[in-house]
Order: C-alpha cells, then structure tokens, then sequence
C-alpha cells in the first residue's frame, strides 16, 4: 500500500478520543504498566478501525474469533462506511506496525435508551487478540481501552456476554456478574431474511 | 389530544412491518392463540412507538422497569428523533386504546457486524407490561413480535441480558442459555461524562 493511499484512509472514529482516556480509572492493573497511548512496545499501536484494514488482515483476526464468510473489500468497505455514518461503533485495533498487520481487535458499541435520563450504554463485543501475541496484556488492553472510551462517552454501563473461562478476567477489569440477573439468553435464526 | 395532532405524529419505524411476521415460526405457544395483529382484545393494539406516545404513559410504563429520571417532552423527542434517524431502533409498545395508554414496550436494536458475512444482531432490550394487566399473554406477545422481526428483518441471532427469574419464561420462547457461554457481566460508570 502507498504512502499516498495510506493518507486517504478514513478512521471509523476520531483517533484523538483515545488520547484523552483516563486509564488509572480503571480497576485493571497492568504489570509493566501500559496504556493505549504506550502499549509496551514501539511497534505496537492501538487506534481506531481504519477503511484500509481489510488488506492488514482485519478480518483474519475476527476469524480467530467465529464464522466470518466471504467477505470481499467493497462489502468491508460499505459495511465500514455504514457505522461511520451511524456513529455509534467504535470498532478499536491494535495493529503490528513492523507487519503491518492487525492483531488485536474490541468494538464498543453505543444504545441510545430512554431509560436513565435518555441515558446511553455500552456494549461490548467481538473481542479478540491473536494467540501469537499472549504474554503482552494485549487482552486486557484492548478491553480497557474500549472500556474507558465508553464512561469518557458519558455511558451509564458496558456489559458483555461471557465464557465460563472468561469471567475472572473480566472481574479483574471490574466487570460484575450481577447476582441474580447475569444470564445471557440467545435465539440464533435458521437463515438470514430481508434487510 | 386532537385528532389533527394525531394524524402528525411519526412512527419510529414503518408499522406495516409488523403485518408481515410469521408468529407460527416462533416455538412459543400461545393458549387462546393470540398475534401482535390480532392481541385478544379489541381495544389492544401492538405498533411501534409513535411521538405522541410521551403524552400516553410511555415514560411511566419504562419506569415499572427501572430509573427513568426527569424527562421533559422535548428531550423525549429529540431522542425520539436520533433513534429514528439511526434506523436501528425498534421500539414496540402496546397501546391501551381504551384509555390511550401504553401498557407494554420492548425494544429491538439492530447491531450491525463484521462477523458473520458482514451480518446484522439483534439485541432485546427494556421488556415491561403493566402489572394490572397480567394473564394476557402480553409479556409474551410483545417479545415474540420483536424476535419475530428481528428475524424478519435478517439478523442471525438474537440475545438479552435476563434475571434469574425469567429464564424459564425465554425458554418457553425459544431463547437458549448455552452451555459455557451463558454469562452476562457489566460494569456501572460513577457518572455521566461528555457525549
């Protein structure tokens, strides 16, 4: 990809958000201490969803994660285009910069309620880190970071659905599992219809 | 409230949606059989959320629920709009036409994703019928009408965060708690901060 080509590309979101994040508000700890503004390594950098990531492997990393599908460039480009314009996903990355290349990828995203104030909250989903990078606190990071970008959005609450296996990493992040009301229910439709 | 103010108003999506669901694809069973075209009563009606609706109880009806906080009729039709405007929003209601009252609401809200060829989730959200008007089936009808059109509308699943008490009630209606992957965990913000 050309230098030329890189600076035509559109961020999902606006990248200075995430210099404003107030980490040491979280109850995560990190141990060496990392931020998404100095994610441990130089070659490491943690930023929005950018419109060229279809070719630094974007949705390779989502396939560590499910069924992804075929998905040509100008669906992920149209798709992109979409959120953009609904504002309300923050799909974040962390990318390789010496591969160039994506490893790591959390999406917050916003529902505007009613509810508490015409309140908002936070969702979070599809997370993922690639294997070949654990040791690093990549995981923790990119939920952090997400984290922290939905309380600095003025969201009342983030939740997500969870593993078994999950649910203590989750705690060590301040995530709850609510007593009495911390199940997930889910109905998954035999085939896609009309939208 | 003037017929002339009435024939104004704006649903927040397009009402013929709702003449389109198939209710026998839902294993729920209703006994007597009741739709969201047809409720079992003649002065019950099922529709989307309309802008008047601030002036027939919507608000109260939310707040059998939860925290709804002062809400003045602007603010409620400024989010009314932005909800409309985004076009994910599905907020469902059951009118009292007797009493021009709503008594029930649930809201569908369409995320849309990467994963999954580029597919579109539902997710249920702020499900309440009024205490007074129990044995009717309505807590049924009204979530098999937003799952129905989820379906209707492409989503590959549909999911919501549930109390302990209630599971046995998704059951019934085709929600499943999957094994190892049932947990719901979020995290409450102190305070609102800048959207």
């Amino acid at each position: 990809m050309s230098s030329n080509k890189e600076e035509q590309e559109l961020y999902l979101y606006d990248p200075s958000l995430l210099l404003k994040l107030d980490f040491y508000r979280s109850p995560a700890k990190f141990n060496p201490p990392i931020t998404c503004v100095a994610p441990g390594e130089p070659w490491l950098k943690v930023r929005p969803l950018k419109s060229g990531d279809y070719r630094r492997g974007f949705l390779q990393i989502l396939s560590q994660l499910t069924s992804i599908g075929e998905i040509s460039e100008v669906q992920f480009l149209n798709r992109f285009a979409e959120m953009r314009a609904k504002g309300d996903y923050y799909v974040t990355v962390i990318e390789d910069l010496r591969k160039n290349k994506i490893i790591g990828s959390a999406t917050l995203v916003i529902e505007r309620k009613f509810i508490h104030s015409c309140g908002n909250r936070a969702h979070l989903e599809d997370v993922v880190v690639d294997d070949t990078y654990r040791g690093k606190q990549l995981g923790k990071l990119i939920v952090v970071t997400v984290t922290c970008l939905a309380e600095y959005l003025g969201c009342y609450k983030m939740s997500l659905e969870c593993k078994d296996k999950l649910i203590a990493f989750y705690r060590s992040i301040g995530y709850v599992d609510e007593p009495g009301n911390s199940n997930s229910m889910t109905l998954r439709y035999d085939k896609q219809a009309n939208l």
